[in-house]
């Protein structure tokens, strides 16, 4: 019924009475719909990303060649993006979500800037590493996620003597330039002066209790601005002891803003997802872009039909309303995929659809 | 300070090692940072949207002209669109909305369908006109605003013997395309069967109270679907014996969703303002994207620093972050614009910035 | 089942050795549960208001008489209370609200005070009445609702130089005492003195629109104050032409504050409701205590199996979980009820329950 | 100023007349406002609650004692109610709260029911205790908080075989009667069957993150119905390191429901608070009644003047408005209460007030 020459759908034919009629169009800054209607009201979302995987063993040299090519204070940020080959113009990893790694050399330190996008982080190597987000310091290892909600202060570096950090940026700037809403500025004093105490929005909101007796928080982003791997694996194991899990996620959970139940920010959320040694799940799709990256174990996801295979450090993407599935390759052990995404613009805007695959699984073709 | 040699920003040059390390990364479906960071990281929105006016002098005859030239089931919708220079390949009129004017005969009636974008309608003239949208009959006249929230089935057509109907649609396709999440459906039966009582949102929700021992709305739009204009601006004339109003907006009211009180729709809201006669307002900018209507009188929008003089159906849009300010020409009367936005999604994602200008009214060159 | 002997209430029979133990525990500022566990922990609700009707025939030349009896500046204000025999106590109508008839003598005015506790007005007679709210003068005629959120400066009087005003109070003063959070305040200017625009609440957001590019409202109450009688009956007969209205209560509607669509007052909300000629409702019940007040045409109520007919002015109550229905006894005419209660108490403590009677209406005795 | 003879407060003095006007009233079931005015509008709350100490060295061979003298399924459940002197009536222990102390036997079973109340539960000794709510087991061990939110079904047990187990339950019972809303059923099979799963509340919603890609809650109380003592207390002294806490309450948090970072429960919600070595809290007062039991270490709470000295397991009142403060008396170790309160009924009322005490602490005097 995906018929473009139906009743209901655009179904002009040119003619010389017409082209003379869009020309005159054109010179008011005008158009004709129907000479546009079935491409921009398409059946079902036609995105122009399509599903890739970035392998870490590939990307780990390349991002190491950037360290003695380029400074930090001359390059900003130190980072290797990851580019969709459908979204070039837009330095899209897919969808409208931007990711990149980013290597920081022992003792390095990034000066401080604030943007109008929101960033996070997913730590794949290194242990020095720290953020101050508007004025407060966290430090992060490996596989531990954390946020630079839009607009805070931010700077960060690598605090160990002995080897590089490599960090995984994931941002909505597209988003955000798509929207015209984008801003940035460097910090008048170029480094923040970070308050006395580390890890105090873990300290403080890392429980199952919330600070009282003090100001309520009201910004529109989580006051919890880090999750360490230990906890949140922990959390998911102990999930996975209690729930079946989603047929089409494995045991799967999303950080939240502790103040609110929601994401952590409001234009993208971070899930952790478990799969059961062997487990493999069903086939859906849903609008929103995802882009993952293997956090434990080795598996397979398939995606529009393609075989990805994945181990640790791996980074691939879903677009909006493509099928995918995942499945662990290992027997014995589970295998953990982080991923991010921008679900809450679609459901703060009301576009979110989803849907089960008819057969389960999807018929396969190699990648 | 928005300079991009300092500290801060990216200011590597290029070399030939660094031209090299360049295309390796390509072959790796990424690239680096540095070369795009000032770009997609700008000091402030960079719409490629400019300002423009399009006189309804000029577009009315345009648009009769399409009557004879395709026929409705041809075309799906008779629509002129209104295309704005630096949005071409997205059919906007600026930012990441749409709008046109639709042109329906005596006794025309439009097929049914629907779609993930939302739709809103402001009449220009013409006194037949109708729409259908999830089986509830409508009837708007001139200057009434009314909406066909995303996904809900709707058809329209034109009941008068007499004279054309020419309304102003508004979208949100270039949004919902550009966030990958448009879908579309032609309606199985061709045209829907609506209910036996016409106006039936009005009639239930139009009051200042609301039904009680009923299921209660929970959808995330306006079970209110039509705002007619006599109402609509003795409300605003009301308010303007009470107030004082806006400095940038004179006197300035939000169609509203009567259940929350919030915008109509979760992706594009809808004003009605009320310029005094004389009224000269300051100018300010802000994130987020307008197309605004001329529903009565005539008078001036400064925009971006050039004058646009407008009169009744005259359509003009305002960019992302471009000063604007309006004023009354008419020292006796009031004028009055009618305009939509995508506010909504700069609140919902957290986006939305606003300032004043600095020196209450902008210096102006001519458009 | 509702039987106390079962197993899983307590059924515990006194002794000599019990007796000594609750003299002991009495020592202590303790006592047994299961000594009052089945009292506490009843099968429902079991209040101790009974309904009970008050003719307004009866009550108005007692109200008249008070106006000589006592001067205005004495009794603070010049009420008589509808007392529930079962809420003598708490000076109640029914539950935890409280009701009344005050008089006001042409061209009196009462002094300024604020309290905890919120309440509402509705006008049975005169034309003169008018209200300071917050610095905001509002005018109110007959069956005209008003309110007085908790907290708020308010003062008012008769500006009328013929006849006296009698309106009904109601207020949550009960609940509040109860709940050991009631303040009172006198004016310390004994006057406010009211902005220059009478009416601005309603000039304001008595329309279908919101002031925009004003400050926003975040009051935990309506920014509208009042409610005109023609409105609202108007928009009660035209939500009649849309809707067969609720089996239990005809057609009605909510008094809603427009920036949030919920009720005017986090503690009480208010409704009115028309049956159409003839209508006899279905029966049922529910949790939270209701006052009507005939605004419109005559009828019968049964409440707990009594008959109440009533006629414009009566005022008569349901208390909480009791059955009840109404009927219209006009067969040319219809009637309309309006009436006050706690429901947002039930709803936000999340205590809301209600169900239909099974047989449909009511066995009656006669009151 | 807080002066009844003054403008603006009823102050008419009884005449032959007036006497007689009130008996033709009270014919009427009615009565005149001035004659009760200043009582129930009071200058400020006027509980009949009194500040309380119950030792739990006094009432522990009380509560031990019950355990012979009543069979359980007798009983319905074997506590001891604490009773506040001015609330006798009511069975509340302050306010509109009812606390008592719960004693099982080893093997102990009770059965199970539900009602409309919400129960909070708080362990003073015994390592065996279970609770099964909405058929999910959870086991809980001394100082553990959990809840049985209104309406679930619950029963509980201890399944040690060595000691009985105390624990302290928390219901709103008296305000939920006040409101004319309890309900009560017997489990119509006695006993629930619990799932698989013991704990799978704490597995599912005790970490950081949310379980996802499964129904959402959206009841209106927390999915997390335990807390367990040492994550909690481990929170309370991390967000010590954090922040200075409050200058009324030491560092204090709220037991939170995490897919709303709000309290656990519509009517009351539970805190956890440290006191360091030595530290001596300002007097605060506040609409909302409070009941703590000393959880840690021993200090000295003064409230509306009145010293009262405590250790672990002693349970102590604050009525509402009364001024308190708490100081530990250990100047080498912390001091932990647990406690709650009916302030979200405050927060949802519109209820809640606040102020410091003007000179910092009270003058005391002996209780
Ligand atoms: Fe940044
Ligand atoms: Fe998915
Ligand atoms: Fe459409
Ligand atoms: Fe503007
Ligand atoms: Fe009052
Ligand atoms: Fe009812
Ligand atoms: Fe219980
Ligand atoms: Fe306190």
């Amino acid at each position: 019924s995906h018929d473009d020459d139906r009743i209901g759908r655009a179904r002009v034919t040119d003619s010389p009475e017409l082209l003379a009629y869009y020309e005159e169009l054109a010179k008011y800054q005008a158009g004709a719909l129907w000479t546009v209607a079935n491409e921009i009201e398409p059946w079902y979302p036609q995105p122009r990303s399509v599903p890739v995987l970035w392998r870490y063993a590939d990307l780990r040299p390349l991002v190491h060649k950037a360290l003695p090519l380029v400074k930090a204070d001359d390059a900003g940020r130190r980072v290797v993006m990851l580019v969709n080959p459908g979204r070039r113009e837009l330095s899209a990893a897919v969808g409208l979500l931007y990711t990149g790694l980013q290597i920081m050399g022992p003792g390095e330190a990034m000066t401080a800037h604030r943007h109008q996008a929101s960033a996070l982080r997913f730590v794949h190597e290194g242990t020095g590493a720290w953020t101050v987000v508007d004025g407060q310091k966290l430090k992060v290892g490996p596989r531990d996620f954390a946020i630079t909600p839009n607009n805070t202060w931010h700077e960060h570096g690598n605090e160990a003597d002995d080897a590089p950090v490599i960090w995984q940026d994931g941002l909505d700037i597209p988003l955000v330039n798509t929207l015209d809403a984008n801003f940035y500025e460097v910090h008048p004093e170029l480094y923040q002066r970070p308050g006395p105490v580390t890890d105090s929005s873990l300290l403080s909101y890392g429980g199952n209790l919330l600070p009282y007796g003090v100001e309520k928080w009201t910004r529109p982003y989580s006051p919890l601005f880090g999750w360490p791997w230990e906890p949140s694996y922990h959390a998911l194991c102990r999930l996975a002891r209690a729930t079946e899990g989603s047929p089409f996620d494995g045991v799967v959970m999303e950080y939240t803003n502790p103040v609110t139940g929601g994401p952590v920010m409001p234009t993208m959320s971070a899930h952790l997802q478990l799969l059961r040694p062997g487990q493999a799940t069903r086939a859906h799709r849903h609008t929103g872009s995802v882009a993952y990256t293997a956090a434990k174990g080795r598996g397979v996801s398939v995606i529009a039909g393609h075989r990805f295979e994945w181990q640790r450090g791996d980074v691939f993407v879903v677009p909006s309303w493509a099928w995918h599935e995942h499945a662990n390759l290992d027997q014995g052990e589970d295998a953990c995929l982080f991923s991010f995404n921008d679900f809450p613009v679609m459901h703060s805007l009301g576009l979110h659809r989803e849907e089960a695959h008819p057969d389960g699984q999807q018929p396969t073709t190699t990648a």
